[in-house]
């Protein structure tokens, strides 16, 4: 969070639109590094300059070479390098010298190569910054605009052909991932507006390509392909912007089980991943993730044919099939997915059953074979639940139908039919088939899913878009705090004192210096009271027998407090005493934990979760990037598996979710202002009382950051 | 579990092969569905006599028709009957009359069609029973025999081609989703043996489906489709016998979401749902489950390629990509689906790098873009893989690469060369391509995957499928039981008393008539005790006043006995009371629940899972059919997702799981003893002590079974 974040995306315009292109290190041999860019870009047509450039001179591929960038008779402004790593820092320099404005590094050997190759890598990023170039890599497969067709890139995937002109853009930190992915869209039938891929991201990196393609205006819908995100706020910034921009943006992000911080000093480190730190960032700035190539192209698709605005407006979902088992498949599917299947209105029921008697009319729909026996039972079918008012989708299971010539007609007839009468309303058919009869449906705006799970991935997907682009989300501008009281990580009364200062519910508590202090303190706070040791040198109060619970009267708690410092003298002997804690004893509500943790991209994460040790081996937790807000806190917990319990189960009262959230959104301004000198904090176990009761932190533990080592 | 079980598979060849078929309700027209039979035997090839019956007589489709099944010239063995239900019993008398020895009934009509329909199947029954035929539906798609040409079937999929004749046998409930697999099963280049529909199952069933194709020479694995079970002793005898017969069986089980029975009376019902009893009964008879027709076929084609001897002998794989994004997404799908990547050899590590110099070595192996620049480079390192020792599957993932027809080149050659070297090793790939490149993959013997996920979802199958073939399920034999006391349905002590007579660990416990009585009893168990109320009339013991914990010498026991008492006067006036039951004092430990409850097809089941509220709302239990072993019992509480709770989370000790099996092993034996008049029975809790220190269960209730209605 304290990187410096440059506008993302600036300077990228000649990745994309350059008037002229250096090749450095062409080559003749056109499957070469250096070889395949100059044959793409005369194959496919790009119409600037191309500029071989080689120590031998002479002619490549056909083209004049020059022996330097130095040479060519107008300035690039964008070059391409294919020369070993070794030998790039000088290339680059030339290029600075010549005036090019871009650099699209394609060659291996750099931060990836080990510490030799992470020096040049260095070298790379000072030259550019030094002569105000942008570079692209190194390691990477560069960039495409297929309109323009200006290929920076060597990805085989364009060898033969070029994808269609159209609205697709792709950004990806893997070269081969991406090129899959640019691959596969086209082959589905999609245009591909431009293409980024980012490698090493020594400069350029994918929040760069998102905003660029967030400000293309040939570009609707951004697919993204992506490892690692180096820097936070510069990718928020760039997923802000294309939202802002009315453009979806579909992630696969790679790698999503990745170990949790396991050795975090506290709870709440111990719990916190960071691939659920991604998710939830990713959800608050309107990204959809996937978690297969299949779903970033399926749903990439779907939403490129809906684009701009037949997105679904809710998650219902109405199926009809040929077959009853189909059916029930498709409802299970649908129903995992988290897609609603309200009942049809009853004029709908009688409707279908005129078109087929002896049709079931649930959602799931079981039309029978009857159904596809002539094109008007069809249509009369169709019309009747696309005029349903309840769902806002139809999904149509049609099995293998169009490999069948006969069913083939009757089925492109009858969608042909309703599309026309139904032009707003998402129609999608679940069906493999020969390609051609594929694309008839797709050219009539209808999403094709080849599976019932793909379909319902897809349509969850889409859903989950569509709700994801309304809702904004405005940051809360949160000023950096002084310093805490170092005082706060010495014990719990400390660290409880300064929640309760920023507004968090803890209980009153005294610190009793004797026994005298500790019976007066009793009495100010009322019977019964807990007594617990303070002592920084005592982690685990219970096992040193420094707890005694519901301490019922002045006897007692003289007794009591006699009785701990016995126990902690013999247990923890030297143990520096700050006195013995006096709190009220509060008991009843449900157990909740929450928490900070850093996470070394996202900055300060807070944590909630189910308390007690069931709830922490099965790890059930939501996290988000703080601070968050009172609603945000609030769907967090209602996110929990367990939530149930906190909702009324088993005939428990309602506990009071509202003040639970309060104090999470609260521990998270605190956790955010703060995150110059506080590392983690637990707060573990906060009791949820029953609604309108409030919480009560019971303990609290803060960990400072560690000093920085110069 | 009371159904008398018929030999499944009994009396049906000539669904199969038959000498002549009659087809009853023939027509002219071949999109009837008395006429595409008649249509396709004759298009297809049929050997056999076909017999158009039709009370016009006459020819249909230029066969001579005849007007009853009784003028056709010989006895046909197989009859298809295509009438209106309401004329389907007089059908089938006129077939049992003319002696034909099978029937296929594809009419609808039926049970589906509500009370009339489902008196006229009863007919149908009554009549085959009657005349020791077999008869297949109402309401079913009926039967193929692929090589034979024997098609008794409307299927549309076999309107234009039949599938290749192989190895791959399909039954299925639904028509429609059998046909579907069918023709996906022939899509895939994959040869069928025979197919059967059971429809509604008035007689023939998909057990009866199984066991035929069991038996069949012609089949090697089986693929099934199933929607519900309707007698489980039938369909276990059909896996028994296919294991025996070495014959993988893969069942797709529809609608996998159904509902738990909510409104049983104990927490064991109300935590058992169907669906995972049909799990759990499936894993132990060596049926693989799969959740999608894709995965079906996948796996089912995975397999056929595998059969009879190379399913993977253990989960570990070796993955190797161009790329390390598609190495993590691998890995990562691989892990979910519970493979294992071990770590390459060291001499392996070696080979990789002198094929590929910037290879990453772990596994997987991100082999880099260079693996396929030559066929001697891919070879190189194939066969470096393909030697390594640890890794028993090499996964190669090769992107869109067979749509470029130099990389298909590079590719084929390599893949033909490692077949050849390694013959027995599991080979598969990740690869979408053109049919033809794809099928001559296949041919080498080496499966090919479309993405990721089915690579995993399949490989993980095939592991699994290889484990179960392995394992041998062995019934234990266990006769009735007289009935239990009535007593036990009364109150926990008599219950507890009946399943510590059956060997379970309950404490000592004693009854107490008096306040003497309960102070003799105390002194017998030792101090401290517990006291409760046992009567049949108080079912919530601690809300009545009825429990008072950690009693400490004679006068609590005495004052403790007397508040009870009048606790309960109060709270519930008029209450039967059998006495005071005194009981020793036991804390410690982790609480499991365990009980029976009983499913409609399969039985009592037993059920064990973690105690306490967060376990009980998310249903953290294991189920299987009574009797359990000890092993299967160990089996159940480790797949329990806290099962960590118990094996020493958090540095708590380890539980005494074998104890803890060994309870619930023998519950599940007084269960199925006595399953004539105990209905449900809960152990709820249930301490889990330390390693070595047993268990005991702390509260235990029976509810008997209803008497029969007549």
């Amino acid at each position: 969070m304290t990187q410096q974040n440059q506008r993302p995306g600036a300077g990228l315009a000649p990745f994309f639109q350059a008037s002229g292109i250096a090749v450095i290190g062409a080559s003749d041999e056109i499957t070469k590094i250096g070889g395949r860019p100059v044959h793409m870009l005369i194959k496919h047509g790009y119409r600037g300059a191309v500029y071989p450039i080689n120590p031998k001179g002479g002619t490549i591929q056909g083209l004049p070479a020059y022996t330097s960038v130095k040479d060519t008779p107008t300035s690039p402004e964008l070059a391409i390098l294919a020369v070993p790593a070794a030998a790039t820092p000088a290339a680059l320099r030339d290029c600075a010298a010549r005036g090019v404005k871009a650099a699209i590094v394609l060659s291996a050997g750099f931060t990836e190569a080990g510490p030799q190759g992470a020096a040049l890598q260095t070298e790379l990023v000072a030259i550019a910054r030094e002569h105000g170039m942008r570079v692209l890599g190194p390691n990477c497969l560069g960039t495409v605009n297929v309109a323009e067709r200006l290929i920076g890139s060597f990805s085989i995937a364009l060898e033969e052909n070029m994808p269609p002109v159209g609205h697709v853009g792709i950004v990806s930190q893997s070269g081969n991932v991406g090129s899959h992915t640019m691959q596969s869209v086209a082959r589905r039938g999609m245009g591909v507006s431009r293409f980024i891929a980012t490698g090493n991201e020594a400069d350029v990196d994918a929040a760069d390509g998102i905003a660029a393609l967030a400000e293309d205006p040939d570009t609707r819908i951004i697919l993204c392909c992506m490892e690692t995100c180096r820097n936070a706020g510069k990718l928020i910034d760039a997923l802000r912007l294309a939202r802002g921009k009315g453009k979806p943006v579909i992630i696969l992000k790679i790698g999503s089980t990745e170990k949790g911080q396991a050795a975090a000093a506290s709870h709440t480190g111990a719990l916190t991943g960071s691939d659920a730190v991604i998710d939830a960032v990713f959800r608050r700035h309107g990204v959809l993730r996937v978690r297969s190539v299949e779903a970033l192209i399926d749903i990439g698709h779907a939403a490129s044919l809906l684009m701009p605005d037949r997105l679904p407006a809710s998650d219902a979902v109405t199926l009809v099939a040929a077959s009853g088992g189909f059916g029930i498949m498709m409802a299970d599917a649908m129903s995992e997915a988290g897609l609603a299947l309200p009942a049809l209105a009853p004029d709908t029921q009688r409707r279908i059953l005129e078109a087929v008697p002896t049709a079931s009319t649930g959602n799931p729909v079981d039309a029978s074979a009857q159904m596809s026996s002539r094109p008007d039972i069809l249509l009369k079918m169709l019309t009747a639940l696309l005029d349903d008012p309840s769902a806002s989708s139809l999904a149509l299971f049609m099995s293998l139908s169009l490999y069948n010539t006969r069913l083939r007609g009757i089925y492109l007839e009858a969608l042909a039919q309703v599309r026309a009468s139904h032009p707003d309303r998402l129609l999608m058919v679940i069906s493999q088939g020969p390609a051609d009869a594929v694309e008839q449906i797709n050219a009539l705006g209808i999403l094709v899913f080849s599976s019932i799970d793909a379909a319902a991935t897809g349509l969850s997907g889409l859903v989950k878009l569509g709700k994801l682009r309304a809702a904004a989300y405005a940051d809360t501008a949160l000023p950096a705090a002084e310093p805490v009281d170092p005082a706060v990580f010495r014990n719990e009364f400390h660290a409880k004192q300064a929640l309760g200062n920023a507004g968090i519910d803890v209980p009153r508590e005294i610190i009793a210096r004797s026994a005298d202090d500790a019976v007066r303190a009793a009495e100010a706070i009322g019977y019964p009271v807990v007594l617990k040791i303070a002592s920084e040198d005592v982690a685990h109060k219970t096992e040193a027998g420094g707890v005694l619970l519901n301490v019922t009267d002045a006897d007692a708690v003289r007794h009591g407090h006699a009785r701990i410092l016995a126990n902690v003298a013999r247990h923890a002997p030297g143990a520096r005493i700050d006195g013995i804690l006096v709190a009220p004893m509060v008991a009843g509500g449900t157990e909740l934990i929450a928490g900070v943790s850093q996470d070394p991209v996202f900055g300060p994460i807070v944590m909630v979760g189910m308390g007690g040790i069931y709830a922490e081996v099965l790890k059930d937790v939501a996290v988000q990037a703080a601070p968050v807000t009172e609603d945000e806190a609030a769907e967090m917990i209602r996110s929990l598996k367990m939530f149930a319990i906190l909702d009324g189960a088993r005939g428990q009262p309602k506990a009071d979710i509202a003040a639970a959230a309060r104090s999470v959104a609260r521990l998270s301004a605190f956790a955010y202002r703060h995150r110059d000198d506080v590392s983690e904090i637990d707060m573990n176990p906060i009791l949820v009382r029953p609604q309108g009761q409030g919480v009560v932190v019971l303990d609290a533990l803060m960990i400072p950051r560690a000093a920085p080592a110069h």
